[in-house]
């Protein structure tokens, strides 16, 4: 039976549903009228918002200038590289009426924008010192999904995808890995989400793409989230657009380009993640509101004071950029409590009679659960310290949930029970799709990635047998 | 003939190609191959990120949250309030299509949300207690367009637009009145650019609403420009979307509804209303880069000097919060000034070994054409107030050309003449649609607003000569 106050299904019994209700809770989006379209609402916007902030400001350390280009982007364009418009074609939605008539070309809401990004570089790139050409979008991109989940599938999502033009191959391989080096440090830093980084197998790769980077994270179930994504696109996009430039020994070459993603799926990840069966969970980097401080008023005369003493303490902790809120809605404090630990909230300050007494305050941080008390000269290097340390123990127990849910299996009966107990799986592999599919049909399991971490050795692939010289890879069951 | 260093149709030959040139010199949009679909150049965007900073954080101010609805609108939605959807019909783009398979409803690329919003604020708002229900979006949005022009016009444009629910008409119109507050401060402190503020006609408010009240400001071949509108829905929206509260007393009350947007348009708007025959003006405060650092090197040993003289007065100005750069581009000095004359660079410095003996730099307002001298140990001071200084004399310039071009005119023949010397009138009408269509064919001229500053008073309609009792209206060509 559920908790009265937690009416969230423990993950214990429908992982599935749990996440639904954790989200539902924590007031972070609505179904919307349209299918597998979801509304954001201001708890969760707030959560996109945190992010967009850590990694515009990231992103433009780097180099690269933010831009705009259309929603739409004509047929013909998206089918310029083979490979990308067979990717994406069966995910299309497509206008093709406007201003009350039909449209001589139809065309499709961007899934992703190389194509219509493409056709314009040709023009900004003639010469090498136009380049590199380093452009980043904030956009809503458009897929249609069968079957979608709040932040982890949806048909339409938010994301930034940056895409790049370099002079020579190396350069674009530094800002792909440099790209997915940001994602990891968006996920450690405002995620409190270790994850393993690594190289998709031929198969997993972005359609169009010559390498495709990922970070890839692990779930309280032990099922795989990719959320960030970082490709090299080599010069197939340049070839089908023709972007070419002039080289410094006036030769014509095309250019190497590369393209890198995140989307609100991240956010998804990280309340996946995190949270637990009394709700949602906030890496305190990411939360837009730090600290709720909850008065303990009995109707006396002393509420005034309490209050006048909660209200000093969350303006010093907002003069210390520490978000703070007093809660002074008309509801019990043990209602304001479970409320705030289902939102989340980091850390929650509580305030009454005897601490106005004492100078102190009383706190709880959203993932321990037993109360503090300190002074309240300490109020803001306790909270300080508190907020750090949360990130600490939310990244460690994440950190450690990888360590010993990675598998090496030299079987495939080791294989089969591994995946079947819910671990990511290492082992070697023949690399080609035809093995990477029957793996997936028999056991569920899809490749993740080669881990950068790994190095090449000799092998056995754990399903054909075949010798193989390659990093081992990484198996597992996935979002 | 086009001077060779500003190549730039004047504005005296062609306001249309000058405005068309300032924009393509300062290299802030390009064509795409969407046709009415503009792409925003880095350049251009950055313009409105400012705006955006700006606006976002004056709407958090006001208590408003921001959210996330679907790009898609079922057609049904739209069709809920009539006219509302006679109002767009003519300008919607519709998906038929998605996933490969035909749409059993077609979905309507939003215009606008209101009416995927509200069949959601419906479920939000169940009594008293859930209001006001503040909510604001960042989106793209659509709307078919004939004939396009960057910023100003185009079929998708970038907008905020903040929806509300109130439970009285007086509330929901003073917010109303509060936002319109806000986007005249945002024009006349982003941009530098006083407007009148006013209410539209039955004729041209909102389709759908009880009033709409707009910002009109006057470009300088003395056309109007709307650019943000505040509107006051009454309970239209309510009634067709179910919209119904339980009030206090117990009774069920449909809500009060306001909605409210500005766009890029906006931008074009400070494009037009300060650039010159020179190029883009930027006032200061929408500048991201409010200073460019241009070093004279004359290829000796000094240059390593005065280059390092540069970077101490750029890291001086980005520790005083004032973002500078230096040009370090292979162009000739001469080249560079031009360039960031095009660009709209508010403040250029200019620094050689002359500057570096005497602790002294040389600058220029965008505004002004003649050099000035500081000396270095003046730097932040002598900046802060030439940045304070450019924004008052564009502020002034544009208020002094809207104080001298309002004309009050008493006969139609003086109303014709007035509007051919493209002067904004002001007069009594009669108030009826037959009326404003008849002047508009005749004249060009439409209606703006009754400004907010005027009182009601008794006169005479200067077309049809009826007697009325209201305030004076504006007509004026318009954008």
């Amino acid at each position: 039976m559920k908790d009265k106050n937690t009416p969230i299904t423990p993950r214990a019994e429908d992982y599935s549903q749990w996440y639904l209700d954790v989200i539902r809770e924590a007031d972070l989006c609505d179904y919307s009228p349209v299918k597998g379209c979801m509304i954001l609402k201001p708890r969760g916007y707030a959560l996109w918002e945190q992010a967009v902030s850590f990694l515009d400001a990231e992103i433009k350390k780097s180099g690269v200038q933010n831009a705009y280009f259309p929603l739409f982007i004509p047929q013909r364009l998206l089918t310029k590289e083979k490979e990308h418009v067979e990717g994406f074609a069966p995910e299309l939605a497509i206008v093709t009426h406007g201003g009350g008539e039909a449209l001589d070309e139809p065309l499709v809401v961007r899934p992703t924008s190389e194509t219509i990004m493409y056709e314009t570089f040709k023009d900004w790139v003639q010469s090498y010192r136009d380049l590199p050409l380093l452009i980043n979008q904030w956009a809503n991109v458009v897929r249609w999904e069968k079957k979608t989940k709040p932040f982890l599938r949806t048909t339409e999502f938010l994301w930034q995808e940056g895409h790049t033009v370099h002079a020579t191959y190396e350069e674009a391989e530094q800002r792909t890995l440099d790209m997915l080096d940001m994602y990891r440090r968006y996920s450690e830093k405002m995620l409190a989400l270790p994850v393993i980084v690594g190289q998709k197998t031929e198969q997993e790769k972005f359609a169009g793409a010559l390498k495709t980077y990922t970070c890839e994270a692990m779930m309280q179930d032990g099922k795989a989230l990719q959320f960030a994504t970082s490709h090299n696109l080599g010069q197939n996009f340049a070839k089908a657009f023709e972007i070419n430039f002039l080289t410094e020994k006036n030769e014509y070459e095309f250019g190497w380009q590369t393209s890198w993603g995140v989307t609100t799926r991240s956010i998804g990840g990280m309340i996946m993640a995190h949270s637990d069966d009394k709700g949602l969970v906030i890496p305190p980097n990411m939360a837009a509101t730090k600290v709720v401080i909850i008065p303990f008023l009995k109707g006396g005369e002393d509420d005034a004071k309490v209050l006048a003493y909660a209200e000093q303490l969350a303006s010093e902790l907002k003069n210390n950029s520490i978000t703070a809120t007093i809660d002074v809605t008309d509801k019990r404090p043990g209602e304001k409590h479970y409320q705030h630990e289902r939102f989340g909230t980091p850390i929650r300050i509580e305030v009454g009679g005897r601490e106005l007494e004492n100078n102190s305050f009383v706190y709880i941080a959203r993932d321990l659960s037993e109360k503090q008390t300190a002074e309240s000269k300490n109020l803001v290097e306790t909270i300080k310290n508190e907020l750090t340390n949360m990130h600490g123990r939310l990244f460690d127990i994440v950190q450690n949930r990888l360590d010993t849910n990675i598998q090496d299996v030299s079987t495939y009966e080791e294989f089969k029970q591994a995946i079947e107990d819910g671990k990511f799986v290492r082992c070697f592999f023949d690399g080609t799709a035809k093995t990477e599919e029957l793996i997936k049909e028999e056991t569920g399991a899809s490749t993740r990635c080669y881990p950068l971490s790994e190095v090449e050795q000799s092998g056995i692939c754990i399903k054909t047998g075949v010798p193989v010289t390659s990093k081992k890879v990484i198996f597992a069951r996935a979002y």
